[in-house]
């Protein structure tokens, strides 16, 4: 591609132009709207389950780590990055979880590349539930190992591609709840089949901890699993937690070989202290309001059940996570459009966001929603409904 | 692999057990020390270039804005997560280092993978320096590009892989300042030979900016290429502006694709406002005091200078790292070992985190090391230096 005369160096990124207009044909542009501190809508989007983020006990400890450890932590976490305070939150969230050990990422993006990478290799399969997130897709990539991503939440596509694997070693990947659907994965099951085979059992439990188990302990502790010495948990701190950050939690022996492996562990800064003390306290306040998850599953319980009587086609919901089909890219767009106009803030998910090319409005419950914003929501989003929304 | 009776569930990480003794053998175990808050060591370990991590101004931006806006943003950037906040920090990101947009990631690491591979594809070949960070290289490696890592610094390596490349994009990658021996590219001659083959230049400067370039815009401005057509600059918060997160930052459409399809920004949450607020504040610190990167380049010429008249195997930096090679990884962990005994901390590169192989101390000066902290630097690094270390 030796060109005799190169092009005009401000054509080099004209192909990006040409993306956008075939995204901008088929109703899929994106745009980022800044939102300000204290929005006037009704947020039904966001992920912070519990409401904690603005708590003041949580904002408040990440407010004063920032000034007793720093803004930053300067360094990688084998370098100048581990505080005390990244290992109080590590033993913590692994006494909350009731596993052996944690080890804290930037974000739960990275510790899901870092899981599966680190715990596979050129010596295992990997079967993954197709839907799975992308930073479980992205650590399954860049592992060498061989990939199979199987039907979603089909245990017996599990057991067949384990019994049909050509490596000796084999990780099983999926999601406790998934996080555009909000269903549940048949942990025990899936488990279950990983030991007939020899299989580990990595879970992200991201939509799980903070809502689902005893007092917010996740999927994984609720299914019994939190212990099991052939059982990796990620998570993230950006959800029920209200902070920033992911965690790997796990055996002893698995977090001690992250530690010395997992390239998005140690090629990356650690967690800024403000959102480890955030996180921190949030697991404080799951201690002292053991109650608090409930509410947020009643709600979307209560919000997912209004919206079915009232003929849309909405999932029931696992944990606090509820989908809502719309008929078309366009419409789903138009619909969240609607629902802002009126004050409701709705998640629209279109294709590449959807692992099944189903647009649909995502919803999302928090604890600290009251009747009438349950009502308000039904209300407004059956008003606004598009044409072919109804089942 | 069917196995008629399976193994017991604990030893299906017992594979985790072995290549820990295998590390352990070659003298490449790592393990965390969490620090205090207040380290009474001297930190020549850090990449906090300019000491803006503790600065009041921006540890107490990072409080207030936890407080303002919550410990987490709650959601990803085309949810719930873009805040005001976020976009003012993509403002004046840009304009402080001359080109059109920047995007706010949750990390360096993510910002790397994003730009990488939104930037390449099927069609695209990438030409890569094969020294990069380990981000950089996820993010070839999660491309569909045909990857060529060639020749560490080594212009005409670039020109000869663009010039045989079998497709017709090409996206040329680079760091500013190498990682882990402070090296620096030749950015305008490898533009130069970009711009001959039609390529894009994408430059990793997270060693460069706040610390080269007029007021610590970086070493991509140094070059005048800040505003160019066919240049796309990533960089990283969590060094010498003392936060967390990372940015790329380049032309208007480059910006808008990376919205649209970096699977890193996409499905990840939201960098923390905190964190936003403290790079910000980073930023207007800068802008108010220009000379403070050069005192962290002074700092790190003097230390480096000294270091080699004592006869240690010291690079002369182009920035604020300096790399002081050790005869063996043991003979490496040892020394830094015994420096943090006498109250200094260094880093210690051993493989697989040395692209090299070689074994080598890490050191980074910062602006605000005063005199004696150098000369102090210098006889126990001299004092405690391994047999074989001398040049
Ligand atoms: C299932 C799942 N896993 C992982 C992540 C990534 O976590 P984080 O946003 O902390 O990077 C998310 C959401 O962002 C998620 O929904
Ligand atoms: C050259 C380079 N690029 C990218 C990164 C990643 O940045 P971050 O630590 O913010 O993820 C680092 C260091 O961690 C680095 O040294």
């Amino acid at each position: 591609m030796n060109a005799s005369s190169p092009p005009p160096p401000d054509t080099v990124f004209d192909w990006l132009d040409a993306e956008a207009t075939k995204r901008a044909d088929a109703g899929l542009t994106r745009r980022l709207r800044p939102r300000p501190a204290q929005p006037d809508e009704l947020d039904l989007a966001g992920n912070d389950y519990l409401g904690l983020a603005r708590d003041k006990r949580v904002a408040g400890s990440a407010a004063a780590a920032a000034l007793r450890w720093g803004a930053g932590a300067t360094g990688s976490r084998l370098v100048t990055g581990s505080t005390e305070l990244h290992a109080e939150l590590e033993h913590e969230l692994a006494r909350f979880c009731g596993a052996q050990a944690a080890l804290v990422f930037s974000s739960g993006f990275a510790a899901n590349l870092g899981a599966v990478t680190a715990l596979s290799g050129a010596e295992s399969a990997i079967v993954s539930d197709k839907y799975v997130h992308a930073s479980l897709i992205e650590g399954c990539r860049l592992s060498r190992a061989d990939v199979a991503a199987v039907a979603h939440a089909d245990p017996e596509a599990v057991r067949h591609a384990l019994a049909t694997r050509r490596k000796p070693r084999a990780l099983v990947v999926t999601e406790s709840i998934f996080s555009v659907d909000g269903d549940a994965a048949a942990l025990g099951e899936v488990h279950g089949i990983c030991r007939e085979h020899g299989a580990a059992l990595l879970v992200d439990d991201a939509h799980g901890l903070g809502v689902l188990g005893e007092g917010g302990r996740g999927a994984v502790h609720a299914a019994g699993l939190s212990a099991a010495p052939d059982v990796v948990t990620t998570c993230t701190l950006s959800k029920a937690l209200g902070a920033q950050g992911g965690a790997v939690i796990g055996p002893r022996r698995v977090i001690r070989h992250l530690v010395e492996t997992a390239r998005s562990f140690i090629f990356d800064t650690a967690l800024a202290p403000a959102s480890a003390a955030a996180a921190l306290a949030a697991l404080g306040v799951l201690k002292s309001e053991p109650d608090l998850p409930a509410k947020a599953i009643d709600n979307a319980a209560n919000l997912a059940m209004h919206l079915k009587a009232a003929g849309l086609r909405t999932t029931l919901p696992e944990a606090a996570v509820i989908s809502v089909r719309a008929p078309s890219p366009e419409a789903a767009f138009g619909w969240a459009e609607a629902c802002a106009e009126q004050g409701i803030r709705v998640a629209c998910f279109r294709p590449p966001s959807v692992p099944d090319g189903v647009s649909r409005l995502r919803l999302t419950a928090r604890a600290n929603l009251t009747e009438s914003d349950v009502d308000r929501a039904v209300k407004v989003l059956t008003a606004t409904a598009p044409r072919g929304a109804a089942a």
